[in-house]
């Protein structure tokens, strides 16, 4: 280890803070890890890592405490005994939560003095230290100038303002997108193996036509930022709503259930009973939910 | 016109008609277009086509035959009168259908004497003639050796074998892929605007974190084909399926309905409760509908 290199401590050791606490080890840092079952921290301790006996005792060990547990709850329960043992160091909890959750345990950590950064992963954990791997902060601006150096240790760093939320929020919103897209390629998968196609016959499709249409997040982008969802439309929701009994007329045929991919046809249906027949697709933002920032709800 | 090239008559002039019968001009094919409303023709004319007053003048015209209309309603309603008149043609139909209706339409036409091939168009209108665009055909490998020349106009072409319900199932399943990933895409972006982050804001990480999910199909069809799901999982159903209802939680904190994304999260949660919670996502598709092919049902 170099002596400049900022120790940190990781609470939590599922594969996620494993692979975390790894990244920090190869890199030199004096990395103090805690699970709750110690076995874990075992092959980490071989790695080179030291061990903490407690979550008090890893956190005194270091400036800045890395937190990757399975929920808040257990966010909330180890690190509540500790209160102002906090104080002074900077927390990173990488735990999956809500925006709300997030500015609730900020707010209690900045009662305790710590600094707080909230975190999404944009990667599984083999992907922790390549080129592949992105993560969203937010909270503390100083506790990330502080510390990018050992955050870019993860992945590619990207700060997304002082509200806690916000990370929490973009990976919601990013893990939303990718479960929309699985849910629609389970489905296409289903289909298809139910009319005797491999899947593997149809995956170099797939990938090259989810990758090519990926590329329509911008224009929906601006179309839901602006509230015009019928100018530029290429394939308008009369036409998209007519060719969709298709879908739900195949996957009877081929004794499918819809259910992954019902929803948006349901919408599209009504987007286009409520007169929005010649917008686009993002038109249906507007049924999900209040309006956009300073317009009209 | 080059003599040699194939004369071609398109029946049907919606954006996406209008859009073949012009490549086909563009490439000096003789282009005969005909369209039930005679007003879509004109524009047509004025860059070299010629039109028809019936589709059967039309039909008679050319050897190959592209349809390109609404459904396979309009596609019976124009091609039965004419019957014995598609002898000897080929039929290249494009209109947007299932699995069922293209072989049964196929099944018609073989019994006029007319070779068919269905097809499913992976693009929208102004993607036509450039590289982004690919097109699935199924049906008379015949025809479409005879006219993959002229068919490669349109977009990279695909034959994937003598069923002509081939093309339109992996239609529907490429385009089931993209309403999937749209619909997580636009809760994402609901949920972002609720907290008052623009979508534009959001779209560059979305866009790129898409791309790099699009990967995973690759897996997913191997684990679907063998149905095993739990080899090399890296982050199961269990884990997974916990983490969801911080989607469903923040919905509900934002104010956003959760229809586009609660359906998968009830799927995990089902699949978890049968004891399948150390599979990963892919095992999903077993809730689906029926089993693998070859497999047990």
């Amino acid at each position: 280890m170099k002596m400049s290199e900022t120790p940190v401590t990781v609470l939590g050791l599922g594969d996620m803070g494993t692979a975390l606490a790894r990244a920090l080890v190869g890199a030199g840092h004096r990395t103090t890890v805690w699970n709750r079952t110690a076995a874990k921290a075992e092959a980490l301790a071989a790695e080179g890592a030291r061990t903490a006996a407690t979550a008090g005792a890893a956190v005194a060990a270091s400036p800045l405490v890395v937190v990757c547990l399975l929920d808040y709850d257990s966010v909330r329960q180890v690190l509540a005994p500790l209160g102002d043992a906090l104080s002074g160091r900077a927390v990173v909890n990488l735990t999956n939560g809500t925006p709300r959750q997030a500015r609730e345990l900020a707010a209690w950590a900045a009662g305790h003095g710590a600094q707080y950064l909230d975190g999404g992963i944009m990667a599984v954990p083999p992907m922790i230290g390549t080129p592949a791997a992105f993560l969203l902060y937010s909270g503390s601006p100083a506790a990330f100038t502080a510390h990018r150096t050992v955050l870019d240790l993860f992945g590619e760093s990207h700060h997304l303002g002082e509200d806690p939320g916000r990370a929490p929020l973009y990976d919601l919103a990013l893990l939303s997108a990718m479960y929309g897209m699985f849910s629609g390629v389970l489905h296409g998968y289903a289909l298809m193996r139910s009319d005797g196609v491999a899947a593997a016959d149809a995956a170099p499709l797939m990938g090259r036509w989810l990758t090519a249409m990926s590329g329509v997040v911008d224009g929906y982008a601006r179309q839901i930022d602006s509230g015009d969802h019928a100018t530029g439309v290429v394939s308008n929701l009369a036409m998209q709503s007519a060719a969709f009994v298709n879908f739900t007329g195949s996957a009877r045929d081929q004794g499918i259930s819809p259910e992954l991919i019902a929803p948006i046809g349901d919408l599209m249906a009504r987007r286009v009973a409520d007169g929005h027949g010649h917008e686009g697709l993002s038109g249906l933002v507007e049924l999900l939910g209040p309006g956009r920032p300073g317009g009209a709800v």
